[in-house]
Order: C-alpha cells, then sequence, then structure tokens
C-alpha cells in the first residue's frame, strides 16, 4: 500500500485477515480496520467502515471466507448449513447494494459446487474473494476506459459533475464514475471535477473530494442544491455516477440524491451517465420500482460529526439512503464490457458475470 | 416578547436600541443582541444575525435612524451626505435582496422630503423604520391569508414543502411561505411541512425546524437532495417557498437551491409557489439575468459548525447563496394584494408600496 502513488484499495487482503480503509475517518486521517471475524466484517458493511456497492461485494466474499474458516466442523452439510447462516448475516447489512448479493451468492455456489473436504472448500473461497477484488479492479479500469467513448466529444476538455463516491474507495480499486474521470484525465479530456458534497452522509466532500486531491485532479466542492445552478450557467459538460442496483430496463438505484441530479441534467440537456459493473445488473427486476430504498438513522440528518443542526424536539425525519433515477435520464450505462442505452441494456446479459 | 404565544419577532425596537434574534444562535438557543449602531447593524446583516429579505429590510431601516443618530450637526446638507454614507455602508451588506436597497431608498427619499430641523429627519427616519416593520407584518399575514387561494383544493388536507426559512424569523413576523403555512395551519388545510434543510447554512434545518416545532406544527426535515425522491412518492402537494428579488417577468432570485426545487417540482406537476411582499419585485430589471448573485465565503461548505467536512488541501468550493427560478417554473407568486400569475405580475404595479 503505496499513497505516494495515488492508488487507493479499500479492502485489503493482508497477514490472513481483511484490511479495511476506515472511510468513516476520511478525510481526517487514513487508518486501516483489521477485520479477523465475519460479524466484524458485517458490522464493518452496516457502519460503512466500508461502503460503495463493488466495494462491499468484495468485502461480503472475504466476509463469507472469514465465516467458514469460523465454523468448526469437518462435516461437510454442517459446514454448508452454518455457512447459510453467515451468508444470511452478511446479507442483511445493507439492502439496496446488489453486488452484496452477487458476492454472496457467487461464493455459496462456490461452496456448494467443491466436491473436496471442509478445508477446501474454505480455501476456494478465499480464492473467489481474491478473484472478485481482481476481477473488481480490472472491471473499473475497463469501466474508465469505455467512458471515453461514451462523453461527450465537445468539447475536447471537460467539466465533469458527480454524485457520492463512486470511487477507488467505492471499488476494488480506480472507481467507476470516478474510473471515467481517472482515464479522462489521463488523457488530457478533463480540466476539473464537481463533487456534490452528498447529504446526508458527504460522501463528495469527503470521500470524492479526497481521492481527486490525492492525484491532483482539480476538484471543486458543492452543495446538492448547486447543481442546477452550475448546469444553467453552462458549467457542467456532463454527469457521471455510480449505481448500488440497476434493473433490466435501466433503472438505477445510487445514493438518494441521484435522481434529482438526473431530473436537472436533463432539463439543462447536460449528459447523464452510469459507470457501473455489469455485476450492478438485476435481471431479475423489470423495473425499479422493486428495488427495496434503505431508510437509514435520523441522526445522519440531524448531527454532522459532534454538530446538532436540527431542534432536539418537535422535529421528524426521513432519510431514504438512495432513490431510482428513471432509465428515461439516463444518456447511456458505462460497463466494463461497452456503453449500453437503457434500453440495449438487455444485450448486455450473456456478458454478465457468473 | 412572549414566545409561550408562538410569537416570534426577529427584529424589535426597544430602549432607544434594536434588538435583533441572534439566528445564528437559532435552534441551540435564543438571545437577543443588542444594537445600537448602525456599524453594528451593517455586521450583523452581512453575518446574518439577522437574515430574510423582508427583516432585512426592516433591520436596515432601523440602521438609517441608527445612522442618523450618529451624525453630529445641524446643518441639513452635511447631514444628508453623511446619510448618504450610511446608506451606501447599509447596501453593501448583501448585495441580491431587494428589500434592502428599497427599505433604505424609502428612508433617503423621507429624509430628502422632511422639511424640518435635523432633528425632525431623525424622528422621521425612526417612524418610517416603525412603519415598515408594521406594514411587514400585516403584509405577511395578508400573505399567508392569499396563499389559501392559491393552494390546490385537493387533497383538503395538505403537504408542503418548503425551503430555507421565510418564516417570522425572516421577516417583521409571521412569514410569507411560513405565512401561508400558518394560514393553512389555522384553517385546517395542513398535514405537515417538509422542510429541506437548506445547505449551506442550513436554515431550514435550523430555523424552519425550529419556527414549526414552536408553534405545534409537525414538521419532517429532509436533505435538500431527497425533495424529488419524496415528490415522486406522492408526499408533497406543493412546494411554497420566499424570494429576495422578482423581476417584472416574474423571474425570482432566491436562497440557493430554489431552482433545483423548481425543476424537481415542475417534473412531478407539483405546483410551485412563491410567497413575497410586493416590495420584493424589482421592477426596473426585465427578467432574472441581471439579479447580482452574491457569493459567500467557501467555509460555509467546507465546515458545519466545529466539523470540518473536507480535505484541508488540495479542493476549491464554488458558493453562490442564491440562484433564479425562470417564470415558467412557477405556478404563481402570493402578494399581500392577490395572487398573481408571472406573466400577470406587471398588473401589481401600482399595487406596490412606495
Amino acid at each position: 500500500m503505496n499513497l505516494s502513488n495515488s492508488q487507493v484499495y479499500s479492502v485489503i487482503w493482508h497477514n490472513d485477515a481483511v484490511s479495511l480503509i476506515d472511510q468513516t475517518r476520511i478525510p481526517y486521517e487514513y487508518a486501516l480496520v483489521e477485520i479477523h471475524r465475519c460479524d466484524d466484517m458485517a458490522r464493518a458493511i452496516k457502519t460503512m467502515i466500508v461502503r460503495g456497492a463493488p466495494a462491499i461485494g468484495v468485502a461480503a466474499a472475504y466476509g463469507m471466507y472469514l465465516g467458514a474458516r469460523e465454523i468448526k466442523t469437518d462435516k461437510r452439510d454442517v459446514f454448508l448449513t452454518e455457512l447459510e447462516k453467515v451468508a444470511v448475516m452478511l446479507r442483511a447489512t445493507r439492502p439496496t447494494a446488489v453486488n452484496l448479493f452477487w458476492a454472496i451468492s457467487r461464493s455459496m455456489k462456490v461452496a456448494y459446487e467443491m466436491l473436496g473436504t471442509v478445508d477446501d472448500i474454505r480455501k476456494a473461497l478465499l480464492e473467489t474473494a481474491q478473484a472478485i477484488q481482481v476481477e473488481d479492479l480490472q472491471t473499473c479500469q475497463a469501466i474508465g476506459d469505455n467512458g471515453l467513448k461514451a462523453l461527450p466529444a465537445n468539447p475536447h476538455q471537460l467539466t465533469l459533475l458527480t454524485h457520492c463516491n463512486a470511487g477507488a474507495l467505492a471499488t476494488a480499486g480506480y472507481g467507476t464514475a470516478l474510473g471515467v474521470v481517472r482515464s479522462a484525465w489521463r488523457e488530457g479530456r478533463l480540466t476539473r471535477v464537481f463533487a456534490d458534497e452528498t447529504r446526508p452522509r458527504l460522501q463528495g466532500a469527503k470521500l470524492t473530494a479526497w481521492e481527486c486531491a490525492q492525484e491532483g485532479i482539480p476538484v471543486t466542492v458543492i452543495t446538492d442544491s448547486m447543481a442546477a445552478h452550475c448546469m444553467k450557467q453552462g458549467l457542467i459538460h456532463a454527469v457521471v455516477v455510480g449505481a448500488d442496483r440497476i434493473a433490466a430496463n435501466g433503472d438505477t438505484a445510487n445514493k438518494i440524491g441521484t435522481y434529482s441530479l438526473a431530473l436537472v441534467a436533463k432539463a439543462h440537456n447536460v449528459p447523464f451517465f452510469v459507470a457501473a459493473p455489469l455485476s450492478t445488473i438485476d435481471f431479475d427486476l423489470t423495473n425499479g420500482s422493486g428495488i427495496p430504498i434503505e431508510e437509514r438513522d435520523p441522526t445522519e440528518i440531524s448531527q454532522i460529526g459532534e454538530t446538532i443542526i436540527t431542534p432536539t424536539i418537535g422535529v421528524d425525519y426521513y432519510n431514504p439512503a438512495f432513490d431510482v433515477t428513471p432509465a428515461e435520464l439516463i444518456e447511456a450505462i458505462i460497463t466494463e464490457n461497452g456503453v449500453f442505452a437503457p434500453k440495449d441494456l438487455v444485450k448486455s446479459k450473456e456478458l454478465q458475470p457468473v
């Protein structure tokens, strides 16, 4: 792990344990949390020490292995029953991100299909987690590069707006939306990133700003409510965001505020792109209405750091963590296997990873 | 001043001084700041101890009197020259709110037209400030009641969304947008207010939530980015906001985020109302493009209370305090003299206060 070359890895397998960048401490400090047990991994996902749909998938796959390591039996059927309980616990951490369910299912499939000893299954689960991690990094690099084909040709030098953090921190590395940003920066096609601060948890102000600052990419932080005003002034050439779950028709669940941003982008004819791995697409859902929306604790709204911002009595809160952007507001979905208009997304089905 | 009957007055003339509710301390404490000198009044306006376009107008009118009291001369022409300097200083505090300029101009006009002694002018300036204050309170009550004619007839029980604080704190009392809320509540037509928190300064979370809690009006605080998601679920029947300056065609400058909110309201066919006194209309501006937009300090974005939320180096900020909502997104403008479609606003010109 060497920060000097600007490589950020949210999940690191090291010394028979998982190290996570504690994303609740960024940008104040760069600290690693070492995870040895699967219930600690579940807690880390729930409390957002690790967050971002693809990173959660990687973390959950390692969580499956940590859980497998804790199951004290040599009996295959007993082991698999216990492993199902591990899967249930990990699935219960965050309801919206499909990558979580995808990674856990992949691990379970490996476990069921492995014919050797319990130890062989354990080993296969570790290899699966490592494979998911490596694949996700390669996937992000491919998404970033594919993004170059999707971005507007004019002007050559673009200003991109993003929401939340779909960066290296949210993935195994490089990022999805920030993968597109990184590739555009490398190719000299980017002048500046506008980062929505992304209330309530401020992932834009904290994480995206930090990632950009690490790499010297010029970044301007704005409040979420300023995006429309910026677009009206012609400051934004395109919007690129990540995704937590994409339905078969292209409807996309992502961080709360994404839908609002897509509406204001449409009103200004600013193209709106979703950058996500194929594993984010849930072909079992015909549209976005079936995506469960996680509601989180009201204190995420009423308190920022140590500062309470609302009256202590007589006030209610509503804190949905995600919203659904309808496909018609999305110009294209940028994946590792190409750029798809939402209506063509079904064509990517055969390309989807197992 | 009696809080038990829920009456909130942002500006109070008492013991030959102006008492302002320190709005930077709400909701943490209810504290009054006593202002004796006009440069302290200018500072109070600039630092937003007093804020809200109509309240700034009232405060500035008192500031003109305080300034007049400090001018040590009996000579009318010397006095008027010095009074012009007071006007210049007060005008420089906030560039966007037209009520500020309107109140100062009215005071200057009174000074020039008063034929008596310098002491007579001073007395007339105090009476003018008091008159502006009383008129604004009556104006707000009329706006609130006129709002009842503008709100959708169905359903009978409405949920209203508002942005920033256009309440009693922002006016001489009762409020403009919150005046409509108060009247609707009194008439049994309101079930709940959704309050955008209104980053960066959080006037919704702090001030609007506080005002509603004071009066027992059910209030739900959301982040600015959640409004579109709430509308999509049918939670919002109408939006009511205040205004800092309205051009002759109905284009409206108001707190940053208002434009974004108007766009998402239009996308959901949720009627969007502006509630403001006629003194907010600037008939010298044919449209909103000529309205100067105040940019405020970046720390309003990077720091909340004592909590710094962004990396300390490598990050830029853009902090426009207002945006302009085009007339075509506005269903109607609710004034003390009736409800006007933006295109009919010119008809209100003869009704405008001097």
